[in-house]
């Protein structure tokens, strides 16, 4: 054993024994002993193997006729961790490191400062206060009387419907049918609990089955598209705000007086100012209909990469309003989230790499009860959009935003 | 040298003479295997290497203090290819294969039947016809009066300003500040040319100059934010959509009757209707206001994961539109996309698989002249876009995405 | 009798019989009498009186503590007329001659030319598929902990406050409650049937009951405001679009080839062009998130004005969409109208002239069975919404426009 | 002269002498009488006519080829007085009585509070920051080829483009092209100056004129329609509210402690959060793109009625953005409207009562310097619209609304 070795054990010991910072590995070993110090002081700490995050060897069979086609090998991203992260959740309880993907210099820095500041403060206290995932097929009809009804219909034949759509699954269980005419044109969005899994390709398959009873049973219903843009899946609307999709998650934290002025140099009204000016008038003004918010998609774009989501999704996952009240000198922040589409099983959550996040944060797989896992993975990245949130407010409140990028590289909104 | 690395050998070689499909050695070889004759026959053909794609080695000093914190280390994406796909650009013109990492099975094998269809066509022709980077600070003022006097120095003094930003960056250009006026806030949006930097990190050190600029010689503007979201990054709107933000980018290509008809089994009409209940009626009915497409978000996606593009930034580079026409019994088919935010230096782009992948397209590193690498790469992803949805299009007017999903796992919209 | 007098009487006559269109009775009588031989046939041929609209004689006692304060006199506005109008509606079918208030020269003569050609194609069919209205609390909550409480006790408590906010009301019903939550804000959309008014004020009054009860009932629940802009009154929203407001309806017709060619000179691939590229591509463009349209608001605004709605409501009133569709060579077109806001009874509907002019398509008051009369206006409006896109659309296409603005002054879209 | 008239010649006299006030009347006079007194005592005051606001006798000749067809009589609308109000503009600046046309009880008297509140502030200092009307045509082309050509030879040509549309016009001046490129669509928003004129026609007949030169130079450009919705007319859209339509204007008070406390009952604090919550974190969530305001379509509509302005305008002139700071105990509060279409001279404003009520705040008819009367206009409304929020929010803030409905009749917002 050189010097090194030995070097390295004493450093993943004072890892686990908490001796020493994360970061601060950085300055003691080189880049890629340190990176193997983290994780191998991280894998001690949560009793998880992290071989595949370190090593990036694949079987490609697992991939083959699931994830891709044509695959000539890998892309490599950076994974850092954050935290450990404090979550008051309905289902997740306590602490946890948090995975992070990226090629953003400074974005995992700013939400661990922004964990830091949580920490202090008890906490984020997060519900998960909606559940469904949407598929919206479009039929076409040749007048408004059979249109009218067809909507009459509809409601009295839903139950066999959902009957007809569920045959095709065994965890998704229809829940509703919204319908929105505009023309010959009726759009059916079709809501769904899916358990762990995000459920889009779930919902899809059921969805056609629902469709293929409605035109066999209602003469005149012509299906033109199983998705017909108002599910909406990986775009931005309104109906997704307004209805929710996946998980509508709300995470909120109490940040004390003391909290901000030691961690951010920054006071309550500093930084409920910057929010009101940037993330209400600003957006507003900017006709960003449903990001009222700082970065949550640098955070979600982050931990999907880790976990395995698909990142086309980030679109409208990254929908949401950030709110802020001074109460008294502390500082009230909660993010509302309405779109946060994730899974624990299925697409690419059981890849190597992004198994291994999800274990670091005992959510991998199928949950106990069904669901649950889905369940403390939307309270936990709903924390860590609060933390990122938290962050780059203060930062911006005490004009540190460019020193920060000057320093690690890129900027962050 | 064993049977099997004599059958590799062999099948390369098919692959480089053009014998064999690439998806077709899923079939010939196991799937490690299959991965390595498809790169190893593409790095032949198109004379690049393409080692760390395929060993996933890391050199972490790389990424140290550039583009992560805490690395444990790295997240492993598949990464498939497409075409080659033939580009009628200002800049590119020609064929390249193009590189997709993505979790979402179906994907790349259905970009690459659009890619057919497009090839059949004569390729893609596109063009890049609006080009700025932007940042919009936010400052206070403390009444109207104040501010009808700074709209009226601004333009004054815009040279002044110009310079000021200009001495913080060597490629930076600021083109045009736009002023928004909301009660006592003064957003003011800077557009910059960024040459082949996606430009984000560059535009808000030269906007942070700039604003201290204004700090300094107006009496009574206070900057609050340096990001007043009315950038907007990371977040969709309409002052992207309206005004532009990257590349503003139009893609189209004019689908034979007979190409329908052969690889879509479909007809002009026929997509035409699924584009305008779906892309069109859906979207509006649904609030979508940026995003009148089917799925421009997962093409986008799978290029900037690949080529190490800032995947937040799919929120919005994926706005856009997906225009269909009946031209007699043939398609045209273009897609717009007015916020494509890529670059070709800086960011991710450096990291080793992220290189190689932009090599495979030749578009590495700094274009000469300054900026045209990034031209081409907008010119290329659009045409890709394009691909994807006509594909996708053509598929629902088929009602062959169900069948689409169950044999290749996940949907695409 | 002098001869202007008996001539008066026989152009009357002529109007009766049918024997001269409305608008050559500008070319047989001065300017004056031309309007009161139209007046008066009017009332003979349907049988009521319009002698307010003839003379505008108010008797301020009705207006006292009602419609207006500190009121100086009357402001007068020209009311014309168009059709009649053939209706196929689930209430109305028949024929209608219209009553529109404008001061924009070219509009009813316009809309008598939609009329036309609808007439000649069988009248407008014509359905409401909702009706509610919406009044849209907000309340603040100290933390999401009490939120998800508040929305577990919300739906188990619907009973009770159904019933505190129907004891405000004889004729308002409370259909639903909707929740939206925002950081420490729930907004609650109430939607209520109100029958023949419009409904506005009836839902104010109930929904601060059912506010009462709640904050009365429910520890933590503090109501910030009877209407949180979610309602959203006298204002365009998507909210509105997707979950309608008052009534949503739509109204189609089938126009022969020959009608078009004859009429308007024009082809059904014109007309369809000029559609998808205005109302569709345009108002997508231009970020009018509820109106793909091309002037529901001037009709709008004009039977709102002769019938004494709220003229403020117009805003939401001509949230809408036009769809075309070849059909061969005939055309399809039909209007979809969201949110019309409209009754027959309160507001300014008991004014003197609003009154005839309400009487004129014989749904003056409350209707029989109660809410029919509202539900006859909601589908004569959308009918004339129907004739005036109908005739913008086709002049478009032929490019009359720029001529008809030439003759009659003023412009439409 | 009996007594009746004996009283009312006495009240006139006191209403000159300021020693009754205006809704005092109603106490002291029946209906009719209280009319006339409040009106002859404006006349007098303010030494204008105000008869036919009285009589409403039409000399329908006024109206025949130019404001409305097949005209039957005229409808009659309440018109009330608020004010005198205090306004500090930077084209009117003093004190005027404001006219309202409406049917919704209660809105005059909120006004007047609200005006009572801004005059005991020292009035609303107000600012028009932009000025331009739109017309958007559309424009086919064949490829994107074509369009890249076009949008080279368009700034090219603007002179000659601008030459062509100005000779249609004797005060429009074309200040600006701004194209917008859809797949094979281009939108051109055209912009003018337009005097004193609100300019809709005037900007449509030159945009006419402006296209023929297009059509004709550029080989490859077919116009579809001289209104392609990007314009956009009686319509909201974003792209109004970020580059303006018509007026832009921000109106804005910091009004004292005392004066919440007296006027109002509440404070500086109790209004802003009723402001945030319900203007921006509710018409977020309503999806309410463009108007983040309580009430401005209610004053608008009411003076765009009784000042003969376009009233399917309301629709986009009632866009805007209410903004409120505490400044200590003071609330500062300011409306911005981006799009607020109005004019002095053509259109509706020359008509007998509309034109009188013109003359109340002396800004009939064209200005001196030209477009000075339609500024002036501007920003009295404005003002107005200031004091409608200030007084709904005000009245939200100590749950006053109820009690006001159930007094007067109508809800507000």
């Amino acid at each position: 054993m050189d010097d090194s070795v030995e070097n390295k054990e004493e450093l993943i010991k004072k890892v686990v024994r908490g001796e020493i910072a994360l970061h601060e590995i950085d300055r003691l070993a080189e880049a890629g002993d340190a990176v193997e110090i983290r994780r191998k002081g991280i894998e001690k700490l949560e009793g998880v193997s992290l071989a595949n995050i370190g090593s990036a060897k694949i079987d490609y069979s697992l991939i083959k006729g699931k994830n891709a086609e044509n695959v000539i090998g890998m892309t490599s991203i950076p994974i850092g961790v954050a935290g450990p992260l404090k979550v008051n959740g309905a289902y997740f309880a306590g602490e946890t490191y948090v995975p992070l993907s990226t090629t953003e210099g400074a974005l995992i820095a700013s939400i661990s400062r922004g964990i830091k500041a949580i920490n202090a403060s008890g906490g984020s206290t997060v519900r998960v206060i909606k559940d469904g995932m949407t598929r919206g097929p479009v039929f076409q009809f040749d007048s408004i009387v059979d249109i009218e009804k067809f909507l009459e219909w509809l409601p009295k034949n839903f139950k066999k419907i959902k009957s007809a759509a569920e045959k095709t699954t065994n965890h998704g269980r229809l829940e509703d049918i919204q319908p929105l005419v505009t023309g010959t044109n009726v759009f059916l969005r079709f809501t769904y609990k899916t358990g762990d899994a995000m459920g889009m390709n779930m919902a899809t398959v059921a969805t056609e089955a629902g469709c293929n009873f409605i035109e066999e049973h209602f003469e005149g219903a012509k299906l033109i598209a199983v998705s017909g843009n108002v599910c909406s899946d990986k775009k931005q609307s309104l109906i997704n705000s307004i209805n929710g999709r996946g998980k509508t998650v709300v995470a909120e934290v109490v940040v004390k007086e003391d909290v901000l002025k030691n961690i951010f140099k920054t006071d309550a009204d500093a930084v409920n100012n910057v929010n009101l000016r940037k993330n209400w008038a600003g957006s507003a003004r900017a006709g960003s209909a449903t990001q009222f918010n700082a970065h949550f998609a640098n955070t979600i774009a982050a931990m999907f990469l880790a976990t395995g989501q698909d990142v086309a999704q980030v679109v409208e996952s990254s929908s949401g309003y950030t709110w802020t009240e001074a109460r008294g000198r502390d500082l009230y922040i909660a993010v509302t989230l309405p779109a946060l589409e994730i899974g624990t099983v299925g697409g690419g959550t059981g890849l190597p790499t992004q198994k291994e996040a999800l274990s670091l944060m005992n959510v991998c797989g199928p949950g106990n009860p069904a669901g649950s896992n889905a369940m403390k993975l939307a309270e936990i990245i709903a924390s860590v959009v609060l933390a990122g949130e938290l962050n780059l407010l203060s930062a911006l409140a005490t004009r540190e935003l460019g020193k920060a990028h000057q320093k690690l590289g890129r900027n962050k909104a």
